[in-house]
């Protein structure tokens, strides 16, 4: 009997408009002029002033725009160490993250591989990593992943998609300022959000749910219903709450683990490159037989905002094509372990999972 | 418009039977071999075998026994500093509190005083403190308080009652096993848990309340009314959600704040040494016009569990005794600012809250 010692973010700021306390927060942790702050940041906001503006640039600090179409990489994880090392006088003071799930898990990884040796796919997996990481702040502007708050980092690599978790992933520091998230698009707000949804249907059903992940599951799948369902809230109220249901959803995973939907959704990234808010979506749409009653409330849900999900993505895949997606998904162990029970892989076998993809 | 950078527990184990994982958890924290760690343990625990059985002890380390039938004291946190001082070749490795809310306190506020010029009076209110606090760990083996995750030590002082609230106050490490809690008396039981159901009425109907607070406060007034009104859960699964309730109870005051039963119980406290969690219960029986449906649950919930409240406790006070609590309940501005708004000075005058006190 062994409980996990969870690192919880050990800073964090809530409130509409905190985004302008970010220069306040971070400036007494820069060690020297040389030594500069890189702000990773989704390119969304490339000439959005409005946000540029006030990310506060002093000496040899910069901003890194990068794209969110697709998954974040292993190989993009190394790209930007290496490009950082190059440019920068010193280590840097801190790496901060403003955008969403791929945005702060490439800052959640940058920082991890600017103090460790080799490649980022190296750490992929549990308890890897060796040295702590350089001081990292996550700021969300889309709510849902729960990236703002895990001990994980999702990336793609050569042989497969898998988090580098580890006690140094979390970050050091979170400012939660939901006005961030005033312009996601509908489809985009809808799929990230479900991805918090989907990580409650698959925490609060799992075989390795206990009381701690329970409370936090079930307020998160509340606020979710509250949201996505009752519809009663102005957009700020739902803004702020869905801020808060990702929160939650995030550590409702602490003494837990995602489930089917987050196992086949990773292989479809993996072979289609289909993002993870929306593949999750694909995939739970055809598991009534394991999460029935969250099922039917996300068929409700979706219907409700109108989402059209895309159909037949493995319409024209060939046997190898899912042999990979199978390879990716069966990989993930712990997360069929926590769905199905020790006897996964008596009840989930390839053939069973080629019949489910190829409903999608 | 500044948002409060709340400091966060960094690191938790929530487990039944977590408590075995004690050592294996704190050795990595030992200085070296003539800076030990202090164990404060409430002295209910004394000839426990059970508990102190599994206390680590190495080197220097040693357990200090101390009673919690009183509200602990500022004089009591310089004597204990004192002590460990001269008793101890080094500044200690760490202090481990062991114990409810008094205990909990006390070990905050001894690790802090350890670093900190001085004496324990001269921190109370809000940040204070100058240097960080040496690592200590709350090992909680009642619930309720909230002590486990707050930001605040509360201390009765020469002149007050009043808490060293500080980013310097929060344990670096929290073990919850709510197995710890299995021998509480059902009197004990009650007076705690309604502390922490009290928490979440005075934050949820206060002014200061945020999203962030809100959702937290939710989940622990729900826990509490499964727990204290439902009747339906295992005597093990009520311990871990009480325990939990605790928890996020204590949350939810991060961005809002206690309100009229807590500063009245402060001044019973201060005056007639009252307990506070059985102090919170007195008041709050009385506060039907500020909490009507919280208060109408609570004698739902006291009913139910057979607790009779003392009656008449301040039937033989003298004028000048009720000025004194008075005066120590409305030097508690911001709880009442956030129980009773802005202008709060002209609802809650001195002679509205001695017909209070009087009633109890």
């Amino acid at each position: 009997m062994s409980y996990k010692n969870f690192p919880m973010v050990p800073r964090v700021v809530f409130g509409r408009g905190s985004f302008n306390q970010l220069s306040e927060i971070i400036t007494p942790k820069r060690l020297n002029p040389d030594a500069p702050f890189i702000f990773l940041v989704d390119d969304v906001f490339k000439n959005n002033a409005w946000i540029t503006s006030r990310i506060p640039l002093s000496y040899d600090d910069k901003i890194i725009y990068i794209s969110a179409d697709e998954e974040p990489k292993t190989s993009q994880v190394d790209e930007l160490v290496e490009d950082i090392i190059v440019t920068t006088k010193e280590r840097p003071s801190g790496i901060i993250g403003i955008g969403g799930g791929t945005l702060l898990d490439l800052a959640k990884a940058v920082s991890i591989m600017l103090t460790n040796e080799g490649e980022a796919k190296d750490y992929q997996g549990w308890d890897l990593v060796k040295n702590p990481a350089i001081y990292h702040v996550g700021i969300p502007t889309i709510s849902g992943t729960g990236a703002e708050v895990s001990r994980t980092t999702v990336l793609t690599g050569p042989t497969k998609k898998l988090g580098i978790n580890s006690d140094f992933t979390p970050f050091d520091q979170v400012i939660l300022d939901s006005e961030l998230t005033k312009d996601v698009p509908t489809n985009q707000w809808f799929y990230t959000g479900m991805d918090c949804f989907i990580h409650c249907a698959e925490s609060l059903n799992g075989t390795y749910l206990n009381t701690f992940s329970e409370t936090y599951g079930n307020m998160a799948y509340d606020l979710c219903k509250e949201i996505f369902l009752d519809n009663t809230l102005s957009d700020v109220g739902s803004q702020e709450k869905l801020m808060m249901a990702s929160w939650h959803g995030g550590m409702s995973i602490v003494y837990s683990q995602v489930g089917i939907a987050h196992a086949m959704s990773y292989g479809l990234s993996y072979l289609l490159g289909t993002k993870h808010g929306i593949g999750n979506c694909i995939v739970f749409d055809h598991l009534e037989e394991y999460y029935p009653k969250e099922v039917a409330l996300f068929k409700t849900m979706k219907s409700k905002h109108n989402i059209m999900l895309p159909q037949g993505i493995c319409s024209n895949l060939t046997d190898e094509d899912f042999d990979i997606m199978i390879g990716v998904a069966l990989g993930l162990g712990p997360l069929w372990e926590n769905a199905l029970g020790n006897n996964w892989k008596k009840i989930m076998t390839a053939k069973k999972l080629k019949e489910l993809y190829q409903k999608m």
